[in-house]
């Protein structure tokens, strides 16, 4: 399948409005000329992505975190997880953030996979890894980070996934990706 | 376990500033107070959520859209998705959102999940089904909406997931989930 035989679906920038310059996220307005030679807007939200990481520790327990979300105003249980630095190595990032947000130390992580999260309107990839807990210390948030680090068997997770209590969307894909490669 | 041993967790709202109110995409920053007396600040994106459709047809084979995301500017394989209107129902959103984009029309869908894209700065759900596609017409996208209706067996889609040539989360989600219940 050649890329050309779609060259009739992309979209040429004709300007650029900058609305807002964040700590985390960016946002502007194009507009854009369409190949049929008209013109539309598109709204994009430039984000550095992130990481995400399921870690299974030596009694085969999976390491999640219970956080309060503001975008949504409710607690979520999520798989460790973390925006990546400037220039940052994907996979140093996930152990970090493992390390930091459960107090696990692992092995050398394996890459599930890199997706887009919203490609509608943002740019941001999050990269899923797998791990395996080698030790277990405290765990150190970041100043302002409320957290609380949890852990589940396997079936019971997967329990969570179709009762809807899981309703993260990297969670639930590292959880099957992880399953379908034996990993859990 | 009671929803109070998390009390810790929550952040409380206090300033609100709107920065842009879209088409598709409303952000503003808040100012917060957390557990600890201390304050800050949250980026939030709102998103009036989506919908995302696996339809397999009666050869067994599955309905993907090539489409120019412009956040990206790359084409990227998804799944037959759409916005969903003010009120609408999802499963009445993702039936007709198929119906567009791939001209395909369906058996009543069977829910997969809903699950949030980015929660740690848009509250943008994300609905997901399957369906069986009983009879296919001709495409009718909305106007300026360029898209490809394609079409694949299971046993290469699976290979796409592995292989990193669908990087779409939403994508990768609803066919981990479909095949996970035994849908393809």
């Amino acid at each position: 399948m050649s890329s050309c035989d779609f060259e009739h679906l992309t979209e040429t920038t004709v300007g650029v409005k900058q609305i807002f310059e964040g700590r985390i996220i960016n946002v502007h307005v194009d507009d854009v000329k369409l190949s049929d030679g008209s013109f539309s807007k598109r709204e994009v939200v430039n984000h550095p992505g992130g990481v995400g990481i399921l870690a299974k520790t030596p009694e085969g327990e999976l390491l999640f975190v219970m956080q309060f979300r503001y975008p949504m105003k409710k607690l979520i249980l999520e798989i460790p997880a973390g925006k990546l630095e400037k220039g940052e190595d994907p996979s140093v990032c996930a152990v970090r953030e493992l390390k930091e947000e459960t107090g696990a130390e692992c092995c050398q992580p394996v890459f599930l996979g890199s997706f887009y999260s919203s490609p509608g309107f943002s740019d941001e990839m999050i990269y899923l890894y797998y791990a395996s807990v080698t030790e277990m210390s405290e765990a150190t948030p970041d100043e302002g980070e409320f957290i609380e680090c949890l852990r589940y068997k396997v079936d019971d997770v997967l329990d969570m996934i179709d009762t809807g209590e899981l309703i993260d969307n990297k969670t639930v894909t590292a959880i099957l990706l992880a399953r379908q490669k034996g990993f859990i």
